[in-house]
């Protein structure tokens, strides 16, 4: 954190897959941040070449960004984006193709697709939790000589579940977890869900979701040995829900340690976490990472999901569970701390921690 | 289920707690039914003296049977109402008393009341799953000198649960179960739940429910023997949450067996399952208590709630869990087979095993 | 009504765009219907050759027809079609062309898309509103030369509206009407609505909607004079809103007749009316097309959307009009009584009267 | 506007019927006011000796004020309640008898409720719209002989309406409206509208609101001459209708004119309109009273209720009428706009115009 790491001046950057629900939430972000300039949209041929403002069915409750409307967009192309930067909301049936062009032409991608993320030689970071794993970068330029590379931050489920259990494995060693989750519609994009399918329902199946929260917790919480990923040893299962809400996830959380805890001691862990070090006091971090509400009732994804104007993770009903040791809900913004704000959050880290080229 | 235990003539029964959501379903399944003669229905002081049509804001999508609507409401008192039979949708603020007061006046009381459930002496019965448990009675009138009975039946959520479990305890032995709902707002009744709360919300806390689970579980799941329950062995851990669902409770189960158990294994044993063979065949009983779906997405509760009239049971996404042997999906209708549908089907089962008085 | 009208053999009928929300209604509605086979259904080349049980996500409730699930799908031709009876839920993008490619076949098209509802020799109609607008299909074919024919029903909206219009217009004249519709997403097919943009929201517009409702209810409350429809002299203003509601529109009416009329004399006029002799016992007509509710808060669409099997419309507020004369609130299954059901109905009356040719 | 009446010192302010979903926003409002100090929270019996946050279920997306948490909530009762400026959420069952009282006891009430809305000699105030009808306290004090004084703003869905509707009458004059409204739940207050009755549903029923929409429209478009107001001369015909929609009401309307009016000239009306010179600048005052959408799909209450901090009123899809003159569709917030903000701005209004007593 020191002063010498903060940028002087702004860095151009782009987005890719500016379009659709989380690229737009990428232009909200980078709207007016203080470090980055949002310089340049990119999106799909049938967007490419149009002004955002007509390409993109804009969601947001705030008017777009004036600049940003303007903007043409471009073909999701490293020859035709000039940004070092660049923040990825491409759909994963073309982000393995195009992320790669990108990092091989020497740009830094911030991914939110699943297509790198399991890679031995890919970082799968929350910024709070394991800063440590970019050192992944370095045996991927060895490995695949590229003059960039790619950062990927998990599945929004799988976010908002870590952000609870990290500060509890920290500090007890968590050997299992149950997860039974309840997602919200904007994890899906836009148009995403149907109404006629989710209207007065619950859907209790979202595609890949599950293996995505079973593999993907192991490698954020696993640890950072000679150039690779040792992922913890913890057996998960994993329950995936779709449900009529618009923002947040809600996640029912069962979790045995490798020795007894008891919720008191859970709940002292999860109020004292501030998470690494390395990330506190970033544009995009919030105050508090993890919030533990006292309520009996939350947190509820219509009332908690704007604590830290999205970035924060609520924790609640923490208490002892019949079979494990501690029962909880964890309940965190999909779109923000889930996607594009991890993934801005994740640029602002690589900047800190000087990882990007010095301009 | 010989023929003698066929009533010949109906028997005359009473409703309490009949201008409420479960109670207007006892109204709409006794309307016509073949056995029983709705003739009485009571309520709390508010609407008694009152014809129903008044007392009761009705909640149906077909119209209030004409005969109904012209009651007069009676007070919840034995003296006021003359039935033998009588079901009782009563809150549990007023349930105790008053269904104990109905027992020891001599009548038979079906109850969904969480008062007496977990009563050493008190059946908690579903007609398919153990009615071997009506044994109980003999040792309630020994017990309490009542000259009736008291029957419950389980509370919404683990009514589903316990229909997905059953076939598979008993053919392979369960040994512990992770439970996650997501509870429909008819669950709490009317008027319930404030559209303020849950329109696009998850409420991940509905008050003593998760106990519930936990408990009620293991005494239907358990075995009489010397006139009481033994309690089944097996560990449980409930998250109970209510979503903008308006009927049908959907219930996550990740469950660990005695011995290991294959995920076929497990469909093959739900698709079997018939239930109890005293219940088959019985006026409300379902053609299959328990459904099979085969599309990778079900069960929804917008889709599925009305499967067997509201009777079956419908589970799937059977497959293999990480941390117990098997994970499934569960929905039910909680107002029918979780509330007055079971109570309807517990009473003629009593019939049929000729434990009501002849007539 | 006679008897010689009534088929006694089966005849075989087709449905184009069978995989749709509308296409699947008239797959629901001609499963066991008693004059009509389901023999063929037809849709876009991505489902033709398929199965229909993989080409249709199914909607229903119910499951779908054993029979159906297994007919491959055929494409949208006249020269793959054999049925001489054609039901249209085909999208308007196509229905122009293929839908006169049919009627130029010798085939009768009954028609849920605007292409010709609006031409002058095409017959829009209400079965219990306008039969004598079949009229039109001898025009019809002088004019174009089709060996078949071509009948329309209206717009989903517009046909809620006129079943509570005609028999106001019929007994008093109406001259000016003001609309304010709030249309249940199924109006817009499936995917239809994209849950993100109704989850707890008002869409303020549906294209094209009100021009809709502003003409086609003047052609179908028109007269039929030398075989032509003189509108009906009436000014209508329509104000067409979505809501989230999966089934039922709700449409508010303001009207004034030619004379002044009481709220009491409306509700008489309402309560008589029957609907036209000739649509009287259909097989799926309604018992009463039209219903008018007590309640002062009815009709809703979650609770009323079942009346008639879907077929009736419920109106109910009947009251005075500050402004015109008589205000009142009108709602209907939008996806029976607004389009497939209609068709039907359509092609029953077509058999009654003899517009088919024997077989 | 002279700086002479821009307060120096806060005044202390109370809240009456403060726990409900009105008396909350009028705390979240007041809690940080520049001119007003939330000294008291004043509720019902049941409240009353409780601490706020006790006695209040927080429906705020933000946490409740930690200084009003600890608030004792106080009686209803002007020698309980010190604050010579008094904030009213009662309910209309009390607020009759209990503001009445705080005025004959020298305070200054901005009532919510709808109990002396309609008084001659009551301002009923949208302060942008007739700050001139503050006048009428002259002959409420003289009348009454009150020391304080009552001033009222209107109910929900007509303060939405008359805000699109004021520019259009003062600048062309309006002859006849139609209004048909599709409201929040919040409207309705907590726990307000049950979710059983309104998920996925349409209640085209709200008690007495259509007639407040008629009478409160024409007084608070009316002249105020001699010390009282006479109603605008406008034919006004309302339906309402309750949707599932957390906040914001959505207000269709078809408006006539004295002359013929083109949309266009319409649209420059709304544009240009700022509101009354008086009401300008205030702190709870927004930039625009009113915004015009340009998309043809707006206003809509999920995407636009937040406009002005809920204090601007959004229209669009301003269009001509086949029957009237113009088409429009208006949408606000009800608890900020229609109820809580608008009492805030009266308050700040009084202050400027020097109506309150020096201090």
């Amino acid at each position: 954190m020191t002063g010498s790491s903060t940028p002087t001046r702004k860095r151009s950057v782009a987005v890719l897959g500016a379009t659709g629900a989380v690229g737009q939430a990428f232009v909200r972000l980078l709207a007016n941040h203080p470090w980055f300039e949002l310089a340049e949209v990119a999106a799909s041929e049938r967007s490419a070449g149009r002004p955002y403002a007509e390409a993109a069915r804009w969601l947001g409750t705030e008017p777009m960004p004036a600049r940003v409307a303007k903007m043409i967009v471009k073909p999701v192309d490293p020859a035709a984006v000039q940004s070092e930067l660049v923040f990825s909301a491409l759909d994963s049936s073309v982000a393995g193709e195009a992320e790669g062009a990108f990092a091989r032409a020497g740009r830094f991608v911030l991914s939110n697709a699943k297509n790198y993320r399991m890679e031995p030689d890919v970082p799968l970071v929350i910024a709070e939790v394991n800063p440590d794993h970019l050192a992944l970068l370095d045996a991927q330029r060895e490995c695949r000589g590229w003059g960039g590379g790619i950062v990927t931050n998990g599945n929004c489920s799988t976010i908002v579940a870590v952000s609870a259990l990290a500060p509890l494995h920290t500090r007890f060693g968590i050997r299992q977890v149950f997860v039974a989750t309840m997602q919200a519609v904007s994890g899906a994009g836009y148009p995403g869900v149907p109404s006629l399918d989710i209207l007065g329902n619950v859907i209790p199946y979202i595609k890949e979701e599950e293996e995505k929260v079973e593999t993907e917790t192991l490698k954020m919480l696993g640890r950072v040995a000679n150039g690779a990923v040792q992922s913890a040893p913890i057996a998960i299962s994993a329950h995936t829900n779709r449900v009529p809400v618009e923002h947040g996830h809600t996640v029912c959380l069962s979790i045995g340690f490798q020795d007894r805890v008891k919720p008191e001691q859970a709940i002292a862990a999860l109020r004292e976490w501030r998470g690494a070090e390395e990330a506190r006091g970033l544009p995009t971090a919030p105050e508090r990472p993890l919030l533990v509400a006292e309520e009996p009732d939350r947190p509820q994804p219509r009332r908690d999901v704007g604590a830290g104007r999205g970035m924060s993770v609520v924790v609640g009903r923490v208490r002892g569970d019949p079979l494990f040791d501690v029962k909880l809900v964890a309940m965190g913004d999909n779109i923000i701390r889930g996607a594009a704000g991890a993934s801005v959050l994740n640029a602002e880290l690589l900047v800190r921690v000087g990882r990007l080229p010095a301009r």
